[in-house]
């Protein structure tokens, strides 16, 4: 049978993972596809470069354009990333009856819905394991391992740049400038390193995992950020006393009331497997009504795990591709016509515990003021540190935990906290997720 | 569309968990799958039992091979389990033209070559997600997750049972017989506990990954089995000393000289995930070359988690009905014209590092004369930890880690550690690991 033919649009770091593990790896996956998997054309702007990079093995064109109208091409891996171009090169590859891979999760994130109603249209496949969790085949698990189950919740470290910063300001106990800069040295963050900081490249994750998990379409608008930037090492050095370990998580729950959709930085207790998740690595924990809790670890980033997920995607299609297509695996796991429109619940009515650290006069009374305005807020306290003052100060950390309670509620009681004439400064505060038993 | 029709071979445990999953959860099951899914018979040696479970929802029969036959019947569960009646019906089950699904991993690593030559031949699939490490969806990671890597090794906690020994055994420092006594007093060890206890299970499990994995036949006659009866409290007290946590681990890898396909208790460093998998809980690592190391866990028995996996077969191979059966995702991940002669490696060849216990006589020249003698077999020291003798004894126990070295070099230093005259007793030989950098 002739070789599946593959047009690859952008041959940066990802790009030149995928051309390079194709190649090793050849063999192996014509083995298990039964069909030779060939990238015959790579389009990208240096073309110096790209041609460097390829050799004869396949024709270098600067003009993407070119490449999904090629009669040739089967299928179009766009690895150009934005929101602009990349979206239009998708657009027109699906209008040409080509299938899609992509690793673009903020184009997903934002304009899912409309790509993938065009691919139904035309009958062509968009796959996009690469989008979430790297090398990690998180998209596959929950759309095709876990259909027998209600999803409950998912809770996901899913930005292998914070976690990173996290576990070094642990190990290390230095504060987030200094590991932000040695993160930036190591190639690990960005020079501009907003989306990883402030949570927005998790939460485009953790949209796409949300829509296939609830069977709802993607709604990145409505997500809740917060990143990590804030965090002192105090803060993550009082949670280990108290057995826990800051992570930045992406949650999306399902509650009566509407879907939570969130990223915030996050207290786990420290003997959950996924509290244990150091460095760059990634972990995706799932919880569904049957299998229970199941949990995904691996490779979040990097040339050749995120080229691991681009392939298998290619391999998927070259399988998938003489069946009805009515009967491939759905975009977002369910049907298109049985999505649901469950609503995002606002950040306002989510449930969850909180640590709150207050730095207070050292006088007494303080204590029953601030207890006596959660209790008014229906807050009850789990667990409570008093920190003694250093020599000559007059100030003292208090940190508290508290239950199970609305945030609207927390908010609301560290207001009139925050109030209080012996309480210095502003209240620190950190959500709490026991993350179930598993 | 007419929905998909199901007949149900056996109804104990994980027949009635997937029973009253799919009927709970239907309705989310349908969204996905595009259509219903419905199990119309069920067949069970004890009808009234059956007929208690399932209601009016289902006929009940007891006679398996009447449902293998059923012309209404489109796809056959069977959780019969055994070689005998299991084999056969699956085989009836394929002539009649049936898609097979079986969580029956004993059936499958030691006639699972012939069940899928004949399900080729008729071309219908037989899907076994749940044989193996119950609901974590790894046969799918495996076959469809990572078919972009050339995979080096896979190394498994996939017993829960002895898992949760080993683990009773560590956090109670309990002797091996009492734990176990509570094991099958909890329901999670049988009355004959050979199969779990002897490695056995696992390596009918393991058995399966590492076909799927390289792209071998099932070989479960060349697999080496050790259990974990003669593990002591002492050894892992020591291990843990020594930064290691001991688990009885399935181990297959690639080696240029053949395949390694290993069951045994094995020290693993603390510090790796995959060590921290406590309880009945099931793990798998898995290292591909472009993907690094991935790790899967969850729970890998009871109704429900196994329930969840066959029934994401049944999603399956309804989404899968209508493509070309020669594009269908292969049973063993490579195409079947494609599997490799790949030798499986005797153990006396396999390579690997090791922990020893040696009880000596607290004289002088004995450390001489041992280190002599792993001197002349190449064997070069880690580690060592020499205890204390207790008041009174004259006898003391030395700890020795190993580099990575041969099998029968290993054994034949022992064999002459034994005929020390200042060495009492047998060696203590346990397999370490580090399981690479993740």
């Amino acid at each position: 049978m002739k070789p599946i033919h593959v047009g690859l649009l952008g041959i940066g770091t990802v790009g030149g993972g995928t051309f390079n593990v194709l190649r090793r790896n050849q063999s192996e996956i014509q083995r298990r596809a039964g069909r030779g998997i060939e990238i015959t054309v790579v389009a990208d702007r240096d073309v110096a470069k790209a041609r460097a990079l390829v050799g004869d093995a396949a024709k270098v064109v600067d003009d993407a354009f070119a490449v999904v109208r090629d009669p040739d091409v089967d299928i179009v891996i766009e690895l150009i990333g934005g929101y602009t171009v990349a979206k239009d090169l998708i657009l027109a590859a699906i209008d040409h009856g080509k299938h899609v891979v992509t690793a673009n999760k903020a184009l997903l994130a934002k304009h899912g819905n409309e790509i993938f109603a065009r691919a139904r249209e035309k009958g062509v496949m968009v796959a996009f394991e690469a989008a979430v969790a790297g090398g990690i085949p998180i998209i596959k698990s929950l759309r095709e391992g876990l259909t027998a189950n209600r999803i409950e919740w998912i809770a996901g470290i899913i930005n292998g740049t914070s976690n990173f910063i996290l576990s070094e300001m642990r190990e290390k106990g230095l504060p987030f400038e200094t590991v932000l800069a040695e993160a930036q040295r190591l190639g690990y963050a960005e020079a501009d390193p907003t989306f990883d900081i402030e949570g927005i490249d998790a939460a485009h994750k953790l949209t796409i995992m949300s829509a296939i998990a609830f069977g709802i379409p993607m709604q990145f608008e409505r997500a809740y950020t917060e990143g990590i930037a804030n965090l002192t090492k105090d803060d993550i050095r009082y949670a280990e006393q108290l057995g826990y370990r800051i992570k930045l998580l992406g949650i999306t729950r399902r509650t009566p009331a509407g879907i939570e959709l969130r990223v915030h930085p996050t207290l786990i207790p420290t003997k959950r497997l996924i509290a244990n998740v150091e460095g760059v690595m990634n972990a995706v924990l799932v919880k569904g009504d049957a299998v229970g809790a199941t949990l995904y670890y691996g490779a979040g980033a990097g040339a050749e795990p995120t080229a691991s997920a681009v392939i298998a995607d290619l391999v998927d299609i070259t399988r998938m591709a003489t069946s009805a297509p009515g009967n491939r695996v759905p975009h977002l796991a369910f049907q298109p016509d049985q999505l649901s429109d469950t609503p995002i619940l606002p950040m306002d009515e989510v449930e969850t515990s909180y640590y709150l650290r207050l730095r207070v006069y050292d006088r007494p009374g303080v204590l029953a003021d601030i207890t006596r305005i959660l209790a008014d807020h229906t807050i009850s306290i789990d667990a409570m540190v008093q920190k003694e003052p250093a020599e000559g100060e007059d100030q003292v950390d208090i940190v508290l935990l508290t239950h199970r309670t609305i945030e609207k509620h927390t908010n609301a009681a560290i207001a009139r906290i925050e109030a209080l004439p012996s309480v210095a400064g502003k209240v620190t505060r950190i959500r709490l997720e026991e993350l179930g038993r598993h």
